[in-house]
């Protein structure tokens, strides 16, 4: 028996639950152990494209892999070499991460094509979804491969990365049916490429604190790390009186009570000190030195600056106060994307006219945008996830915030369509 | 060329430097690497018995190896069975120790006794001297099995102990030429047995502070120790907002600075938070689970116990504002050793006679007189150590406070003498 499609609209709440089902299938392609594991051109990735492929031929989309791994599904207008607006995410995920990390961004414009065809509209320039191979870094020490790819941004070294079991990049590449050589051959033309789109879920509590289906974007946080040592002096914590010591872990909880004051009363900063050693960590030695790592992140560089220079003011206030000896060494720093202007007031239109609130928020976490936004203005819509959770088997959407961004995904294009 | 002992007295500033250069001998005997390494039962072990043998038998000590590996040289005296007093400390080093804890406490007694005989005094009491094979525990997982072995209290598990090769304290001991089914008749009659002094290096800088050469030990501090852990919640360090988070090394850092401002100001208690460990650990992850250790030392168990009972207060009331989940475990507890009234007074009589202040201090580390005040009245004298170092290779003491040293022990022993 074969099943004829069907063509009819979508029924209220149908999408939220195609869209459920998709991710629930998706996720079945995975490595074993708890949650979801797909790493950059594995068995794993291989199995997941006929999938995609099937959602994105049901959307209208020619699927094709591409140099770089990415699975790319294009309109016929994309395919005839018109201007073309892109959307998409990453189809790999961290080891033991949930179902909606990065998929969310492949089948939800899909399934948004498939529903706008289904309601005859046209849309009067190309379309491709790209379901990029590597964003989240985890099977190679590099990372947006598959979003560098297409703003021509991949360099010689990203391909000799290795893995654990020392195969490079290009010879997974290779392996997986890419030619790595032609990775330059998929960059886009800036001038052909109308803007980029992704969706993603929030990874963090705010959308479900103010009790919101979805979010609008403005910006991808600017992350700086640095490392901070701190040295004491080692010394029996039985026979050196509490006055005479120079105790570096006191020191250090010091200075994380003061980072963490600073963050606090900082709007727009976030950070954390979340590594943190203690030398010669002995049940009865006084630590004679203390490393700790303070990551910041602000979408505006100058809030990130002055947070930098009040946490560095204090913790050389402190270590002068206790005789430490205090070095901080900046091991990191990549400055914040913003969305564009015209992006966010389009989402905000779409939002208002499928009936969803339209907050702002900004982005904590890095995503395919940043290495995008070489190529064109891009833009970022966000969904609510319980318990602001991801990166771990118990991340979750429901399906009616499902149904509600792929409305507004829906309303986006067709707004994008009118301008 | 035959050399003649020529009993003379010690001339001023002799017996210091004769201590110094002893000592310089006995570290000889090490294991490679820097300062002094010289484990219970060890080539190294072997190599400095004659040597002590030697020194024993200058100050008219018959020598001898006992079943627990303790060197004991007794005088014709305590040979005969007459009631004795013990002196004494411990030959083992800890790995790349100094020259000074332990065989300070050795060599000094020893050269005190050959002076006093040189002087032509002799002492109406039975007197030796012991080098206690182990009791920095640093081989085996157990410690002072030589005192043990004289108050009779070696218990069959501690022969049993292992060291890292999984050779027994049983097996080292017999290689090493003892008979550990013998240990048994090491133990001293109590009834027999007048008194224990140790001379030892103080370990810190009280002494150092005062500017004096020696002080006298009131107590053998108490200990106790708790594993501390503390449970937040993980979350991604960009995208949960600083209000929303339940960062446990925060919190243990608010606590961390508890413990400290307690233990500052609370007299007669010290104490550290030596180790901590952050799960997981990473550069851009809220640290969801702190575990840390609290010592607690003060000879007296009441002060102990109120230090212990407020940081726990403190500590119950952090995590609780914080949203914390706290457990305390005690995994130590042993409780501190009173030196005896007339040691006291006698040593302060000794100090007097030689012209040396008198002050009196706590020991904050553990000793071999924890495991000797089972059989008799324990006493001991601390010698100021350069920047109140131990357990390292740049250990040391001058010859004028090694001098002082010795000069009141042979007091100490004539004061006995006369009462």
């Amino acid at each position: 028996m074969t099943k004829t499609a069907v063509h009819t609209p979508f029924a209220q709440g149908e999408l939220g639950q195609v869209l459920i089902e998709r991710l629930d299938e998706a996720a079945r392609c995975s490595a074993p152990g708890a949650g979801v594991t797909r790493l950059f051109c594995s068995q794993e990735h291989r199995d997941v494209l006929p999938t995609i492929s099937r959602w994105m031929e049901q959307a209208g989309l020619a699927p094709q892999l591409d140099a770089a791994g990415n699975l790319v599904g294009r309109c016929p207008r994309a395919q005839a070499g018109e201007k073309t607006f892109i959307m998409g995410s990453h189809q790999d995920s961290v080891i033991e991460g949930g179902k909606y990390d990065g998929m969310l961004g492949v089948a939800l414009p899909i399934l948004a094509l498939e529903a706008l065809k289904r309601e005859g509209v046209t849309l009067p320039f190309g379309i491709e979804v790209v379901a990029f191979g590597d964003e989240e870094g985890v099977r190679f020490p590099t990372t947006l491969v598959g979003s560098k790819a297409l703003a021509g941004n991949v360099t010689p070294d990203q391909l000799d990365a290795q893995d654990a079991q020392g195969v490079t990049l290009a010879e997974a590449l290779t392996a997986f049916g890419c030619n790595p050589e032609q990775i330059p051959a998929v960059a886009r033309d800036p001038a052909n490429t109308i803007g980029f789109l992704e969706v993603h879920i929030e990874q963090g509590p705010i959308l479900e604190q103010q009790h919101h289906a979805v979010g609008i974007v403005t910006a991808l946080t600017g992350i700086e790390r640095h490392k901070v040592t701190l040295r004491g002096k080692a010394g029996h914590a039985g026979t050196t009186p509490m006055p005479m010591r120079y105790d570096a872990l006191v020191g250090a909880a010091e200075m994380v009570l003061a980072v963490d004051s600073v963050l606090q009363r900082t709007d727009k900063l976030v950070g954390v000190v979340g590594k943190l050693d203690v030398h010669p960590n002995a049940v009865n030695v006084i630590p004679a030195e203390v490393t700790f790592t303070v990551e910041l992140r602000s979408p505006e560089r100058v809030i990130r600056q002055h947070g930098r220079e009040v946490i560095t003011t204090v913790l050389e206030t402190v270590a002068k106060r206790r005789g430490l000896i205090l070095n901080i060494e900046r091991t990191y720093s990549a400055d914040g994307v913003g969305c564009a202007d015209w992006m966010m007031t389009t989402l905000e239109e779409a939002c208002t006219n499928v009936g969803q609130p339209a907050e702002r928020l900004f982005s904590g976490a890095g995503h395919d945008g940043l290495a995008i936004q070489a190529l064109t203005d891009i833009g970022m819509l966000f969904v609510r996830c319980k318990d602001g959770l991801s990166h771990h088997p118990d991340e979750a959407i429901s399906a009616e915030d499902g149904d509600a961004a792929t409305r507004v995904v829906m309303a986006f294009l067709q707004q994008l369509a009118r301008s």
